[in-house]
């Protein structure tokens, strides 16, 4: 460690509320790639259910008195398995709690975050998700590897992603569906246009691939504004911090229902 | 926003260094999205050259009488050439200032933050870089879209993607190798292993790709180890933060020498 400096300038930051649940991404591991939303988490959360990737730095950053409660999973070892997981949240939620459930990296990357989030939709218990650093963008950093993307080919990343992310693509919106298209996307995919995103001045417009230009235009969406394209954007239903609690918990009974008569 | 809460507690963060530039990733726009070590830097910079898609909350947290600096791009508009900006850090390292280059969401995804560390190697400037949250991860969190990638297509993306990671890979490597040199990747293809990445347990082992999985059971790799596979690898040479200022100007020149020959 460097020499350590005075305490930085912060903003006003949300509180969580007892009774909710926040999944955040604690990063990599360096305490200092933690977000502000996750650092004040940390000092607020009367339960803290984190998993093997979480730092012993990061968890001393806990507030002095919360539980700390271990629900990871590792190759090899014995596991907590998903579902007490899901149900340990909801039933610490509704001990009038506030929970912070910690993953290492991003909650969403790999990290399941996305089903316990449906569940926690799905039993009408008020969450928020804060993403993190993603375990590839830290390791890479501390390793000197910078991942510059210029030139990709776009019919093999149609084909092997189950999920495609566009930077400031608005204005290339008809080109990439055309692409897309005609290397096998169905013009039906849906889309997820995110504008000014995690902002206060922030839009979501959700379109199917082929009208996906014609809805930004409609809308009057502004650059920045990321694409997102795939069969995800169908979770937002379920997952929308803009929906009602019961709007959510429908939706989220609705894709398990789903699931479930597709596993057979 | 929601209600403020008292200021979390924080770990000793290590500072900025003059006549050094911390090259930092602001993340999405929310300023609870900015990692602990962006904060800190932000609230010592003698000189912030910030990018058009970091938010004027953000900037907010700078030091009061820091420099504030544009140096942004955006379609359209007249913008800062990328040499013009690399010339400007250099100088104002040179005249012992502690500078913060601050880019929206992560420096080194789309950021041209390995164009930038590269310059500063070349010159002799120390640096640090500073992962932050992705757009993609902030804007998707935000609007309720988990990314959960559970099945690839391997051949499609060897073909497809410039840089391959896998994540808690080190038992499989074998096996991915075997894939992908089936699928058209050249066994010499360079490979990082980055183990514990972050923390102070932080591990890196090149090697080629036919080789990685001897290279890593020699090196005792542990998990969790990412595996980065692909030519931005060879970048390491000029980045690595453990080198010695004077191997990582040796490489960045050479490496500029490569291009500029390799660009005709």
């Amino acid at each position: 460690m460097d020499d350590a400096s005075p305490p930085p300038r912060l903003p006003a930051l949300p509180a969580i509320e007892p009774g909710s649940v926040w999944l955040v991404g604690a990063g990599p591991g360096d305490p200092g790639l933690l977000t502000l939303h996750a650092a004040n988490a940390l000092s607020q959360a009367d339960c803290v259910v984190y998993d093997a990737l979480v730092s012993p730095e990061i968890l001393a950053l806990a507030r002095p008195g919360a539980a700390l409660e271990y629900a990871g999973k590792r190759g090899g070892k014995p596991s907590a398995r998903q579902p007490d997981i899901c149900g340990r949240l909801i039933r610490l939620a509704r001990q009038g709690l506030r929970v912070l459930r910690l993953k290492g990296g991003d909650p969403f990357v790999f990290g399941r975050g996305g089903e316990e989030a449906l569940a926690l939709a799905a039993d009408r218990i008020p969450f928020r998700l804060v993403p993190g650093v993603t375990a590839a963008a830290g390791g890479l950093a501390a390793a000197g590897i910078p991942m510059t993307h210029r030139t990709t080919n776009s019919a093999a990343i149609a084909q092997g992603a189950p999920v495609l992310i566009f930077y400031m693509a608005l204005r290339q919106l008809d080109a990439i569906a055309e692409r897309l298209t005609h290397h096998g996307l169905s013009g039906d995919t849906p889309v997820a246009l995110i504008s000014h995103a995690t902002t206060g001045a922030e839009r979501v417009v959700e379109a199917p691939l082929a009208e996906a230009a014609a809805a930004a235009e409609r809308a009057g969406m502004e650059a920045p504004c990321l694409v997102v394209v795939g069969d995800v954007v169908r979770l937002r239903r379920a997952l929308d911090p803009a929906a009602s609690i019961e709007a959510r918990a429908e939706a989220a009974q609705a894709l398990a229902q789903h699931w479930r008569r597709a596993a057979g």
